[in-house]
């Protein structure tokens, strides 16, 4: 017997019909039983519905009401799950995130949990009673409602599995685990059994939409063990194939069992939501770097990739560099406004570039791997437009027209297509 | 300065366009210097919606987690309408049913407030700040979410006026005020200035959908004065014409104010809710009716008009009776469940049946009000299969497809047609 917290989608539970196959996949794991906890998104579509309301009713809406109305939307899933669990004799009860409570820190539409109160949860999960719980929800210290950000629903998961010590947190998404890369990319791309946190967490940063990347931080840092699994495999299947995430340890342990030798890439990821902007002819003098970069942290925007082009001869520099494409309009702004103060001349913006990233554990001990990156692009006349790296990712810019492309060379090149069917 | 309740219903309520324009009223009568709370509905057609995923999970749904679902469609209008408060510049926040709380009685899906906590509700209010709560929604002593029944955001309003001491509810709705009759079927309907609780108590538990019987049984026993008013006129005009709904005292000083005399009769209402049943042939001994109304008390079918054809020959009397349709077929289940029990022949019922009442205190002196109802229909060759009467009504249970002729020739027999224009 296990303490499972199974997480569901709202892909998972959109409409009655996909409400039914998930309490069914919940009565499976319960009748094994295992002790289960179950968090819901809302139905796919109801978030954008309500969002779109708060966008109607003003452009700069209050956060603090934003949370009251987007937060109905798991709140409606998570008491339609429970009544359909009970309709099926399997004892359960939603619990709201003010109700357990699930306190987070003060602040409206990206809120982090502080600390989730287990006494009544283990009480009614011990007495064999499925606790719903509502995802992206929870409750501030002053008892007004906050909700984590979009794709919050992972991270309560999460949350919930470290808070009630389960012995696992099965994720349950539209995709059946973690591939090498997008299967609708790549045709051979393979599923991994087992990923590591960092190299989940790098490749869920970088565009691999199977988990929100602070639900794996939380894991990381908790130590919970999560499973993505397809939510649309037979409810009553007991192995279903899916992706384990674990610590390194856990993943060497593992492959010294099955005396499988760690592949030196895990995966290949690409993310069109990145936009390039080159601040031009910059005083090269020092903080000059310092006040293009202070103001954009402060507005909170996350810059990534930067490169300056130092040219001592002209005392002049231009600086490239690249933010999330929805906060390209305000940085603008906010350069522009500095304009005199930095002392450039123009700003040059360009979204039509995309990142591509190679990323695995194995690469530490491996130095080559940026190598064939930049050689294999080059191969194909692939243009490199700014690279960055970490301990175990190398990320490219490129043209974002040559993405497709990109990815396909790449996942041949570190030998990770799967065998010809 | 006053302290104001204002109540909007779902018509008005239904998308972004229709919350701005309730904001804009509730954003004048904050400029007139009152202290305002605004208790909303969910939007026309939610609470459908989410009553229909319930239905869809189960027949047999789980009262509590059914109100989970539908207290959502409420919470999300009423951070809309705060959201839009606060964008137009008026100081606004929600305070769901859990926050405040309004506290209930421990009865899923149809609970009735016991108690408000205002404290911090006024001190908002006092400083200035509108304080907009969802109606229908409440809390149980548990900890967990209830509801008042459907329609019941009217009750809310009413609860919370009567919990802030509010000078006034204004309840909000698709209609200028209460008239007559139903203008859809009567042209020359008038509409009323004043009417009394009991009139309006009356009126709405016959049909009249103006307000939920409910809330004005709620006004009268606290003493609230109710104004209906459209949310559809002119948002920054300060007399709306409305219908003031007050005690039978308030009316009598205000006609002898205005010299004016009371009306015999207030208003004609129909409804088509009702299904008609006869028991046949049931041993006419003592208990035999019991055991017929018993049952049906028990399962909480609130039986209306009963008919007994008493015939001492035989032995054997026919019972006929009313019951709200949606609660014929239950009705019908339950006496066949005990026909042995009861010793019936069998059941006959009939669901193209309708209720016309006459409404009106002046009744009161007035005892000819029945026996001009009678011939008026008799006159038409209008058929009455049932009569009931309480001090202030008179009804008549006549065939549906008469429905509209019945209320006709009433409302001009009782002088109740406006002047023709």
């Amino acid at each position: 017997m296990a303490r499972i917290v199974m997480k569901f989608g709202g892909t998972s539970m959109a409409g009655m019909e996909r409400i039914r196959n998930v309490a069914a996949r919940v009565k499976h794991v319960v009748e094994q039983g295992h002790e289960v906890a179950v968090v819901v998104s809302a139905m796919a579509g109801e978030t954008d519905r309500l969002v779109g309301f708060c966008k109607e009713a003003s452009a700069l809406y209050d956060p603090a009401e934003y949370d009251v109305v987007v937060a109905a939307g798991e709140q409606i899933t998570s008491g339609l799950l429970a009544m359909t669990l009970k309709a099926m004799g399997v004892d359960a009860r939603s619990w709201l995130g003010w109700q357990l409570p699930i306190r987070t820190v003060e602040a409206h539409a990206k809120a982090r949990v502080e600390k989730i109160d287990t006494g009544a949860l283990l009480a009614a999960m011990g007495a064999g009673q499925v606790a719903v719980i509502p995802g992206f929800q929870g409750m501030m210290a002053d008892g007004r409602v906050s909700t984590l950000g979009r794709g919050g629903s992972d991270t309560s998961a999460v949350a919930v599995a470290a808070a009630v010590k389960a012995d696992r947190c099965d994720i349950y998404t539209d995709v059946d685990g973690v591939y090498t890369t997008d299967p609708r990319i790549v045709a051979r791309a393979r599923k991994l059994d087992l990923v590591t946190y960092e190299e989940m967490l790098e490749l869920a940063s970088v565009g691999a939409k199977v988990l929100q990347t602070r639900s794996v931080g939380l894991a990381m840092k908790e130590g919970v063990v999560v499973q993505v699994l397809s939510s649309f495999d037979d409810p009553t299947q007991d192995d279903l194939p899916g992706t384990l995430i674990v610590s390194d340890e856990e993943l060497e342990a593992k492959l010294k069992e099955t005396k499988m030798e760690r592949q030196l890439i895990t995966g290949i990821a690409h993310d069109k939501n990145e936009a390039k902007i080159i601040v031009t002819r910059v005083p090269d003098k020092p903080g000059a770097v310092a006040s293009i970069f202070g103001p954009l942290a402060d507005a909170a925007i996350n810059v990534d990739m930067i490169i300056q082009n130092d040219s001592k001869e002209k005392e002049e520099t231009d600086v490239t560099f690249t933010v999330p494409r929805a906060d390209l309009a305000r940085s603008v702004d906010i350069l522009e406004g500095l304009k005199e103060e930095i002392g450039f001349r123009r700003i040059i913006t360009d979204t039509q570039v995309a990142k591509i990233s190679v990323v695995g554990v194995g690469m530490r001990s491996h130095p080559g791997v940026a190598a064939t990156m930049f050689k294999t692009l080059a191969e194909r006349g692939i243009n490199i437009e700014a690279i960055s790296t970490s301990e175990i990712k190398v990320s490219v810019l490129i043209d974002e027209d040559e993405t497709e492309l990109a990815v396909r060379v790449l996942h041949t090149a570190y030998g990770l297509d799967a065998p010809a069917a």
